[in-house]
């Protein structure tokens, strides 16, 4: 398998590059069910646009359009919920994507739970949930709000631990594949990360 | 398929949350090559922090640490590339992540080529390039630098696209999952986005 992994890498270069009109071409996205409390109901979206930014502490940023009802509650507590779906909720949470929570009352969705912060709502359904307070955000002037999170509390079920970590494999969490707008799951393993490019020879 | 997902999504409300350690527990990330020219000389390296922050014109947010070389180049050149890898690329990819561009010279491990912008090394070995200039960049405070860049420019193998557009199954991204660092392919598909969930009856 690695080997043919190595001996196969070059065969793009063939290939000829064509410039393509440009998008938002982020492959894969995770996706994850973000919480907020608005005017002191629970309200959750789906976001895909998400990432680890800082590690100690752990900070995470979300992008989110600046027309979503959750915004709202993001700013009036300057704090979020990171819910990462298991794919048994892939129904639901496509449902909180269809539905705004300026129309629709999304808090009995799901079962919600309160941590160390009162005001930040989690889903109880969500194998792992993060209770993040806003340190930073910034407004891209275009449409999205980015809020940096830094995660004070993490919650788990324990199936979904490893030597008290989450691991992925347990948590059946959902890829999202942008312009297509397709969810997929986690598939085969690959390889070991800091480990096998040490089979990689320079010329 | 559709009806065993709606009717165990609730399964997890038997189980007991856990408080665990704070950590950057984002499942899954994507795993994408970033390049910068540092004193003129390609280099690339594997970052997994990584996410849409925009759509109109397409931004993407990338967190690296502040000793990393490729930094350097951002920094120098206000631009950066993505180079989405495919499965094949695993062996050097992870190589760039084991070597520093401060000891080793990585221009040689991909064939590089330049698009508009002169200054922005990206992978011919990668299906799809993104050439990104920085609009923003923030301070973690912690260790990290977090550069938002506008996508000016998109190259792609025509053997990815469809209907002018990268298709996730053609392209063959990796995934990281941190914590015990690993890499996944993408593997089934689960459902239909924005449209899944018009099954959801709210009760």
């Amino acid at each position: 398998m690695l080997f043919r992994l190595e001996i196969t890498f070059r065969k793009r270069l063939k290939m000829k590059k064509k410039e393509i009109h440009v998008g938002p071409y982020l492959y894969p996205m995770p996706v994850v069910l973000v919480g907020a409390n608005v005017d002191k109901r629970a309200n959750f979206m789906p976001i895909a646009w998400v990432s680890i930014v800082e590690h100690k502490p752990p900070m995470i940023s979300i992008s989110a359009n600046q027309n979503h009802y959750t915004n709202k509650g993001i700013e009036e507590n300057k704090a979020f919920s990171i819910n990462t779906p298991d794919e048994n909720m892939i129904i639901p949470m496509d449902y909180c994507g269809l539905k705004s929570g300026k129309e629709t009352d999304k808090s009995s969705v799901f079962e919600v739970f309160y941590g160390e912060s009162k005001n930040v709502p989690m889903i109880k359904e969500s194998p792992l949930n993060l209770e993040c307070e806003v340190v930073h955000s910034y407004d891209t002037q275009k449409g999205h709000s980015i809020f940096i999170g830094e995660i004070k509390h993490a919650y788990a079920d324990e199936d979904v631990l490893h030597n008290g970590i989450p691991e992925i494999s347990k948590l059946n969490p959902i890829i999202f594949s942008m312009n297509d707008n397709n969810y997929w799951k986690v598939g085969k393993h690959l390889g070991r990360a800091w480990s096998i490019g040490k089979n990689f020879e320079l010329k």
